[in-house]
C-alpha cells in the first residue's frame, strides 16, 4: 500500500472533477530516496515551478516540503521514490480556469523499482514524439504518447524503449534521458520541441568530461555510436548494450563514459 | 454540487494514484440531455469505445448505461450536460500497464451552460494543436493545448478560440468543431492529425446540403469565408460574427447555412 497525501493530509481525497485528471492539467516529479535523503530536491522543485508558470498555474512549489517531512518521518525510508502531483484543482467543466480554481498538491511514497546492473536492450518504438515547444522540457501530466510507447516491447528483456521525434529525430527514453558517445564525442539531444529536461540530465551535461554536445543527432548516428545510456534521477544510469529496431539489432561495445556517468551519479546520491 | 458516480457508486472515490490523473491515461465524453433524453447517446459511447481500441484500454462503454439511468432518475433534469471519463484506472507507477489495472468510470450531470443566442466573437489562439496521429479524433484526456488556448483571450465578448495545428492551418476551436463557408462550399477540416472528430461534427456532414467537403484549408480561406460556425453536441451551434486576429477584425457577412445548421440541430433535439 502505497502513502499518499493530499493537500497535506492522509485524509484527504482527490475530487473526481480534478482538472489533473479531466485535462492532465497540472505536473509532477518522481524524487530519488537514497539512505533517507531526498537527492536533487532544489532541483526537481525548480523544474516544477517553471513548468507552473509556464502553465500559469499559481501554486508555490515550497507547499510540498512540510509533505516531504511528513513522508520521510512517517516512514522512515532507507531508498524510495516520492512523487509529487500539482494539479490546478476543481474548475468546472470548461478548459478555461475560473478565478476560483485552487491547485491540489499529492505526494506519495513507493518502493524503489529494481535497478538493472548490467546492460539491457532498448526498443525503438514507432509512437513518435510530437512537436510541441508550449509544453516542451517539462513534466506535465499528459503523458499518452509515454503510455502508448511503453505498451510496445514485447517483453521485461527490455529496460526502455527509445522515442524519437515526429521527424524521426532520437529525442529520449519513454521515462528518461539519452546519452550516446559517437566517435569520441558525447551528445544528448536538445529539447526544443518536445521532452523532458531531466534532472540528472542536466547533472550529467555540467559534470561529464569531456564536454557534452546538447543537440539533435539522427537515428543513423545513434546506431552508429560507440556506447549509449539512458537517465533518470530515480534510477540512476541505464547502460544499453543493444537497440532494436524493425529490422536490425545493434550491439555498443565501449563502456567508458557510461562508466563515468554511473560514478558521476553515485557521487551525486552522496552529496546531492 | 455536481452529481458523479464512480463505478456507479455515490460514496466512491477516485485514487490519487489513478493513471488518469498520473498521465491523463483515459478518454471523455459530453453529452446533452434535452428534455430529459439524452442526445446522440450511441454515437457518443461508440466513439469512446473507438478510443479504448486505439489506447488499447479494455472497457466496454456499455457499463455506463446504468449509471446514466442512476443519474437520470434521480436528479430528473430536463437539461444537463452529462460528462463520462474512463481512465485505465490504478497500476503502478511506471507508464507501462500492469495486468492489474481496472478501469475505472466515471459519470457525472451539470448544468447545462448558458447558449448565446446572437452570433459571438472568435479569437485565433496563439497556442498550436501538434501533430499526433496516434491520437488525433479521439476524446483523450490529455487537453493541456486547449488548456493553454483558452486561457488567451481577454474577455467574455470571446465565444471561442479558434485552434490552428502545427503548420498553420485551422482545425477546431478550443471545445468544438469548425464549419466555414466559402463562395458557396461548406467546408470543415479533416482531422489525420489533431482534432477531435465531433459528434455534431458528424452529424451536420451527413445532413448538410449542399455537400460538406471535408478537407484542409488555410486561414486565408477561412478569412475569406461567408460564413463560420463552430458547434459541439452540448451547446449546438455558435454563429460566429468575427474572428480577431492578432493585426485584424474580419466579420461575417451571411448566415444561411449557419440557420441551417441551427435547424438540424434542433431537430436532433427532438429525434436523436
Amino acid at each position: 500500500m502505497t502513502l499518499y497525501l493530499v493537500n497535506g493530509s492522509t485524509d484527504a481525497q482527490v475530487s473526481p472533477l480534478d482538472r489533473g485528471l479531466a485535462y492532465g492539467d497540472g505536473l509532477f516529479e518522481t524524487l530519488r530516496v537514497h539512505r533517507g535523503r531526498i537527492i536533487f530536491l532544489e532541483a526537481h522543485l525548480a523544474r516544477m515551478q517553471a513548468g507552473c508558470t509556464r502553465l500559469n498555474l499559481q501554486f508555490n512549489t515550497e507547499a510540498f516540503r512540510p509533505d516531504l517531512q511528513q513522508l520521510l518521518s512517517r516512514e522512515q525510508p532507507s531508498d524510495g521514490v516520492l512523487k509529487l502531483v500539482v494539479t490546478r484543482g476543481v474548475g468546472g467543466r470548461g478548459y478555461r480556469p475560473t478565478a476560483e480554481t485552487s491547485p491540489v498538491r499529492i505526494a506519495s511514497l513507493h518502493a524503489l523499482p529494481p535497478e538493472s546492473a548490467s546492460p539491457g536492450n532498448a526498443f525503438v518504438c514507432r509512437q513518435r514524439l510530437s512537436l510541441q515547444p508550449a509544453l516542451s522540457g517539462i513534466k506535465h501530466l499528459n503523458r499518452l504518447e509515454q503510455v502508448i510507447a511503453s505498451m510496445e516491447w514485447p517483453d521485461e528483456t527490455f529496460v526502455e524503449g527509445l522515442m524519437l521525434d515526429y521527424n524521426g529525430l532520437p529525442i529520449e527514453g519513454t521515462r528518461s534521458n539519452l546519452f550516446v558517445v559517437h566517435k569520441g564525442t558525447i551528445l544528448t539531444p536538445d529539447l526544443p520541441a518536445c521532452g523532458i529536461a531531466g534532472i540528472l540530465r542536466q547533472y550529467l551535461i555540467e559534470k561529464l568530461q569531456p564536454e557534452v554536445f546538447v543537440e539533435a543527432f539522427d537515428l543513423h548516428t545513434l546506431l552508429d555510436a560507440d556506447e549509449l545510456f539512458f537517465c533518470n534521477s530515480v534510477l540512476g544510469i541505464m547502460p544499453i548494450a543493444a537497440v532494436h529496431t524493425e529490422s536490425t539489432i545493434v550491439s555498443f561495445r565501449e563502456t567508458a563514459v557510461t562508466e563515468l556517468a554511473k560514478q558521476i551519479f553515485r557521487t551525486a546520491l552522496q552529496t546531492c
